[in-house]
């Protein structure tokens, strides 16, 4: 997978410290500061390979706590799966005690089944994290990626070059992690007085 | 609601004793009646109202345990009706502790966005059931209107009449609670060894 000319200059823009993005992407905000220890879960479920991310927004810049996969492979249940998926959160909210979860609010699905088997995944994961008492907030991916690129129609491996830029994280994360973090990551810049599009409640 | 003069007829036939109905619904075969303490959880998930229906296989009729309807006014968020699915259902299972789950299979939903929230509905429902250790097996809704009330298009208010005979309830069941009354039946005809469509795991 590439990525475009125009991401790759969005992208530069972005990195090179241009006028448009000479502050730090998360800069906190008033209210982001009186609040700068918070802990944010992203996730990106989906039946096979549900992406997670746990974010800590501090000074000078957000730390990633825990981020990866919830495999589940081919060869298993459906049901087997999305009890993974439940289990797999619960211990990571015990772990890490995020205070508020993002997930991607308006999607597409090709077809009904595919639209059946991604809301089950939502929902096991959902579940999970509204029982621990956090909540939720629903991100459209368009944001999520002009939130971390600047660009709506951004491909994974920029998302993923950023997130990895933003956390300073040795390696490029995996595509379903990075997708999870930038959830997390663009959440907490919608927390910024200045935000246009609040994350809506779910 | 009303019956149709067809299904009037059929109910009719099914309640009368006729050649077709002559041995009871839910007779035992040779299979049955070597688990014959199986209980069996029917469900029926939706965002505002799942049904739940627990029976035990017994003789010489089939018998509810519980069955009921886990509601969530209208103006509760999303996650909230989902955490509280999980968690009712969590509270039947240590209640009653079925073995098996019976769940609708292949079903008609409107457009995408009903099948995502339909889907995260199951996925909530399905999590709490399969982390419990309960085997999930998928009926398909025309199946249990055949197992039910003998033909696959029979309206709600036929199968919860049938299903009221069957487990001889005083009152009617309410719908919800009846399809998941009504699922968990025929689930158990369909472990009959002459069964011709198994279940379906998931």
């Amino acid at each position: 997978m590439g990525i475009t000319p125009q991401e790759y200059k969005q992208l530069q823009n972005r990195l090179s410290g241009s006028r448009r993005t000479a502050a730090p992407v998360l800069a906190p905000s008033a209210s982001a500061s009186a609040r700068s220890t918070v802990i944010i879960l992203g996730i990106d479920p989906s039946l096979r390979g549900t992406g997670y991310g746990i974010i800590r927004v501090e000074k000078p810049a957000p730390r990633a706590l825990a981020y990866g996969k919830i495999h589940c492979p081919e060869g298993w249940q459906r049901s087997r799966c999305l009890a993974n998926i439940s289990q797999t959160l619960r211990e990571l909210l015990k772990q890490h005690n995020p205070g508020v979860c993002a997930i991607e609010g308006l999607f597409f699905a090709q077809n009904l089944q595919t639209a059946l088997i991604m809301g089950e995944a939502r929902g096991a994961a959902l579940a999970a994290i509204a029982e621990a008492g956090i909540e939720i907030y629903e991100v459209a991916p368009r944001k999520v990626k002009q939130a971390i690129v600047g660009y709506g129609a951004a491909q994974k491996i920029a998302v993923a070059k950023m997130v990895q830029r933003m956390l300073r994280l040795v390696d490029l994360p995996e595509p379903d992690a990075a997708d999870a973090l930038a959830l997390a990551l663009s959440y907490s810049q919608g927390q910024g007085r200045y935000s246009l599009s609040q994350p809506k409640r779910v």
